[in-house]
């Protein structure tokens, strides 16, 4: 059964065909990849992760001087390529190529320029329609407008029409339903919040209104079926069925707020265009999580104090795969993995019901106090590992850069992954750009606050002047009107405070800039502004949060 | 011996001799009591913390309508009180009286006011002098104007007599010799911390130029008498002698970087007067740390899981003991103390030496990524608890409030005890002001950056420009040209980083503000600018640093 889920994505097939010629063409023509070489035209797009959406940046770094091609409509100027012969541009010394509704393009230089990083490759050779449909977030004019500078030619009629015979049916389109009210922000892979003002009208995010963040299609599972392999201990590998998990193991609840890296990207964008999903305040939820804790499971699975000679890193794969098989992937630290006080789950309970689809069905791993990215959904394997994962989302996506770091410069090496999460706050009410009345007399904001790491949120100021003057909020653990949540222990504070101040309206104010920033329990606070912490992957998002209204008289 | 400490100061007979009249002392006439009552004049201020040294938030609360009395001049107007009757007023039910010089003061008003908070009610009933002796600080002319405001009366001429025949010593006499290079805030108690350029000169301070943070003067001790007590644990009390603890236990190096919660507090006081020594940016330091862990001694002394039922800290008094043999004192989280990544040390090493007595010999706790407050020096005791230290330096000071908090509302019960400090960094070179010569071409510019918690300070930006532009520092952990120090595990990451960038001079510029901030694991960031931090105590200062240096052509 475990093979069904490696071959399951319907565009499989299309792409394995690909490589089969490509393993089966022996015989090169050396001149035809010159003549396509001494054009130096450079052409091609394809591959992306998900989180990208803003090409904007894009700049075209060949140089053009001494090349005149005129670039003409298909059976023009333009050689004609068989598909053998694309399939020989599989790397960077060969040279990459790819195929787009007839047209062939050789991308070789914009490799380094690709949002999505080096997931390009994976269509090198072939073409880029099962990919697109993967990733949805290349379908738009101006992506069709880059690609279109890097065309060296033209697949020939017999190929193109194989090729069409083998359309590839949409990979996302067995997904779940969701719910309207959720704002969406792409759709292919799935990626929502909810409005901010539900967000801090439950202490509990309801699943429904839980933001979704899918890098690829929700796989479709059944928990019969289901299987987690743990590997990379010494006693070989162990293979847990649902059932094993929940019964061989004690259950154990945590509430755990997530929050996606990209949270309040919106707020990035404003100051100079960043590449991700244009998330505004809600891409964090609060949710009871139930499971067996990791550290029960490796411990069963032969962990014992040696294996922390050499290990460091814990990674999780999905069972989401992209088209060539590659699942999400991720990793943390052995520590947190391991350690008593990590409270790390493999979760199969959310808010006390089955993990719905979106959110990792039928296991998901909840790491408590880190970014989202690193609770990996539809859990299939967990390796002890003394390296880090190699997953594009650990190596070359979710990591902070300097705001004077650009993607001509960019060094994924040079930085950590994305761990625990800093100090944030949102304001959820009012909404930005509210217009209140002087008769209310009063002004209720309310908003949510949290820190990675379990350090508990021990204040919010807020301030009604622009930052002027500041006052102290209400915090709470727990729906008003019932018992607040218990008081967590020292560094494992995993779940956000809800916070809410009422003050009255200043009489003669026509407009209000309100401000809200927290402090943790390492009395880490958050940034005044956001052009000192922005970055070109518009991560991090954790400015002072503010929002404007207007007072009205009548 | 033992007890030779707690009589060591020589004031204390003074004390004693105070409170024995006050238990003798049976007929009270209500009058006299009345008699200064419905005056209702406020008088006084003595003992307080070493910290503080601002005294120009005071505010007199008094409410002086319907009243009017003459101060005057020694045997006028003013009544004569025996010292028994001085001595009933030891409480705020009873009022609070002190005696200074002769005069007579009620400063049962003053209390709330009082800078360094409750202690101020170990001198009720007494004389002032020997705490002022003790609190050098008070050694200034506006705290003599503001304790005139609270006369109500003369001490009888016989009582003052006794009183100036029992004059106390110095208490700081027996203190150590200090580097003349060191920058003292006060010399009673000794504080005092090195100028910033020989900071970050060297990775490792050298503990001749470690800033000096006392609240006590020095004891004096020898290792041969020196007991440490283990307390609260089900076996009873452990006593350990200084070889007890280097030869029954591993000893254990650890480079730990300690800060006083104060460091930078100069940067608030520019903004609006704190409370506090006015300490730069040097008041943090690098050493080498070698000792017994203490979880190693907790569990020697009887810890065992069926502890942590019911034990929520680790309580830490020292040998240092004020007028009245009260120690310093504090507590760090259970969990800090006991967990096997915590590197909780009881030192007797700084830097391969014994440590010297301004930083605790024979033996101190060093709390890596805590506060240097519960970095108990002169360690005498430690005491598993279930509630953290009531010491005044754990309940009434080294908390953390809001911008808008003053001395009228501040509640210390409503903010946690500083554990973990936020992250940090400063500019050692140029020093702020600095002359740089255009001729130079270029500009060096070098400081420190540490975060609390084990978070490891993974990138500094520097900007030239006031903050329009940033460039990235280079990190050392490690003297120029020596190897660096190994990478430390995930979240124990206790040693800061020097960082340097040199950078051209820009050719046009006259003046140029240079601005450091730094990132840790958790991708905290320091704050742009002071107000919104800004706090009554002047701690946690932790915005970005500024220095600002000017340019010349000739």
């Amino acid at each position: 059964m475990v093979s069904n889920y490696f071959f399951r994505l319907k565009v499989a097939p299309a792409v394995t065909s690909c490589a089969a010629r490509f393993c089966s063409s022996g015989s090169e023509d050396q001149s035809s990849y010159q003549c396509a070489n001494w054009k130096h035209i450079l052409a091609g797009l394809l591959a992306g992760t998900g989180a990208v959406l803003v090409y904007s940046q894009h700049r075209h770094k060949a140089e053009r001087a001494d090349v005149s091609v005129t670039i003409t409509e298909k059976g023009s100027l333009l050689p004609v390529f068989s598909q053998d012969e694309v399939t020989k541009h599989r790397s960077l010394e060969d040279g990459v190529w790819v195929t787009y509704k007839g047209g062939v393009y050789d991308i070789t230089e914009f490799v380094a320029m690709h949002p999505g990083g080096n997931k390009i490759l994976l269509a090198a050779g072939g073409a880029l329609e099962p990919f697109w449909a993967l990733y949805a977030v290349h379908d738009q004019e101006h992506v069709l407008e880059i690609l279109s500078e890097y065309k060296v030619g033209e697949l020939c009629e017999e190929d193109l029409k194989k090729q069409q015979a083998s359309k590839p049916s949409d990979p996302f389109s067995s997904d779940p339903e969701r719910h309207p009210v959720l704002q969406v922000n792409t759709l292919k892979p799935f990626n929502a919040e909810p409005p901010p003002e539900i967000l801090s009208d439950s202490y509990i995010t309801p699943s429904a209104f839980f933001f979704k963040r899918n890098h690829l299609p929700v796989p479709q599972l059944d928990q019969a079926s289901y299987r987690l392999q743990v590997e990379g201990l010494p006693q070989g590998v162990l293979s847990l069925s649902l059932e094993d998990l929940k019964t061989k193991f004690p259950k154990h609840t945590v509430t755990v707020t997530l929050q996606c890296a990209g949270n309040r990207r919106g707020d990035m964008n404003k100051v100079k265009p960043v590449k991700g999903l244009n998330w505004g305040v809600a891409a964090i939820g609060n949710a009871k999580w139930s499971g067996a804790r990791l550290r029960d499971v490796l411990l069963a699975a032969g962990f014992e104090p040696g294996v922390a000679q050499w290990a460091r890193h814990v990674q999780f794969e999905g069972l989401d795969k992209d088209v060539t098989g590659t699942s999400y992937g991720a990793s943390i630290p052995l520590n947190k993995a391991i350690g008593e006080e990590g409270d790390v789950l493999l979760a199969y309970e959310m808010n006390g019901e089955d993990i719905p689809r979106d959110h990792g069905y039928p296991v998901r791993v909840v790491v408590p106090g880190v970014v989202g990215a690193r609770n990996v959904k539809w859990l299939g394997k967990i390796v002890v590992s003394a390296e880090e994962s190699s997953s594009h989302w650990q190596q070359q996506d979710y990591k902070g850069f300097a705001p004077g770091t650009d993607w001509n410069q960019v060094d994924f090496e040079s930085a950590p992954a994305i761990q625990e999460l800093p100090v944030q706050s949102a304001i959820t009410v009012p909404a930005d750009g509210a217009v209140i009345h002087h008769s209310d007399e009063t002004l209720t904001v309310a908003g949510y606050a949290w820190s990675g790491g379990g350090r508990e949120v021990i204040r919010v100021d807020v301030s009604l002047d622009g930052g002027k003057t500041w006052q102290v909020a209400q915090l709470r653990s727990g729906d008003k009107g019932q018992a607040p949540e218990p008081s967590p222990p020292p560094g494992r504070a995993w779940a956000w405070k809800l916070w809410e101040i009422t003050a009255p309206l200043p009489p003669e104010a026509e407009e209000l800039e309100i401000i809200c920033k927290a402090v943790d329990s390492s009395y880490n606070v958050q940034p005044d502004t956001v052009p000192p912490i922005w970055n070109l992957r518009g991560l991090l998002s954790n400015a002072w949060h503010r929002v404007t209204v207007r007072l009205r008289r009548d």
